[in-house]
């Protein structure tokens, strides 16, 4: 089976979860497995349908893929729409460990996704040297006005500690 | 070989175009194959490098890859950066028959892309009811500031006509 996800995560796990915190943990997870497999930056992903079935999940894989569409979130989308067979996220939710930078943002708007919760803020990610990009001010609002809800940090400090995880390993490994 | 793109755009054309305007162009009637063919929107673009060979291009295929993320300037970077196994597109300029909507803006952002050209405006693309999600007003000044360079509209009218055919076509078939 091709597939953009590293081995560790190419497997449809039968998971569900019932609340926001246990999915944002689970998405923390994905970014700590990232950053300690080497397979990619500290950002995990995933989407679950209204019951908490988790559809698709997602790491940043633009160093090992040499592509620099595959943030989490892109990466989450793009599975969880092969997954769904469909182009839309109806009824669904995306959890990121991170709050997303402007082209997810972006793919989020397209992506028919009913709500997102972010972990980590954009603070946390620029103070270890990684950007946003120029997002409206207003984006929160935009996705809602669109009828998708944006909430969070939840979970920041947990999410904050791969961030700084991540921080350590490059000043060793580099 | 696994790829994204319609049979009739996938494969390598050793292309080198020496104008912008024979780039706009070029993607223009990728945009029109794609309506003609019935294999996604009314979208094209593609990448050049300095020298003016062609490095990747692409279509919308959202609906026919059931992936809200292929637009066709996402598709050309996908593209472009798997044909160079490499995440930054340095030097190179991506040709697109409209303006970039948010997603793909973000996406530029992240390509390491040195310019973009665009032909038909979203003021054309609004008119046939397809939108760009709210991106920054002053996107092009943004993508300028960390060194990519916006220019269009180029050869809007010829853009728009392919915009135009899809909405006539549209009333036609479905």
């Amino acid at each position: 089976m091709t597939t953009i996800l590293p081995k560790w995560l190419d497997t449809h796990y039968n998971v569900t979860l019932p609340t926001d915190a246990a999915r944002m943990r689970y998405v923390i997870t994905l970014s700590q497995l990232n950053v300690m497999n080497r397979t990619g930056g500290p950002f995990g992903a995933a989407i679950f349908n209204a019951d908490g079935e988790l559809i698709g999940h997602g790491v940043n894989l633009v160093v090992p893929q040499n592509c620099s569409i595959w943030h989490a979130e892109m990466t989450a989308i793009y599975i969880a729409q092969r997954n769904l067979k469909h182009y839309s996220l109806d009824n669904c939710t995306l959890y990121t460990s991170c709050e997303p930078c402007v082209m997810c943002y972006g793919g989020i708007h397209w992506s028919g996704l009913a709500a997102v919760v972010y972990g980590a803020t954009k603070t946390h990610a620029e103070a270890i040297g990684f950007d946003e990009g120029h997002k409206p001010s207003d984006w929160a609002a935009a996705l809602g006005s669109i009828g998708c809800a944006v909430s969070g940090p939840l979970l920041a400090d947990e999410a904050n500690e791969v961030l700084q995880l991540y921080n350590q390993l490059n000043f060793v490994v580099y």
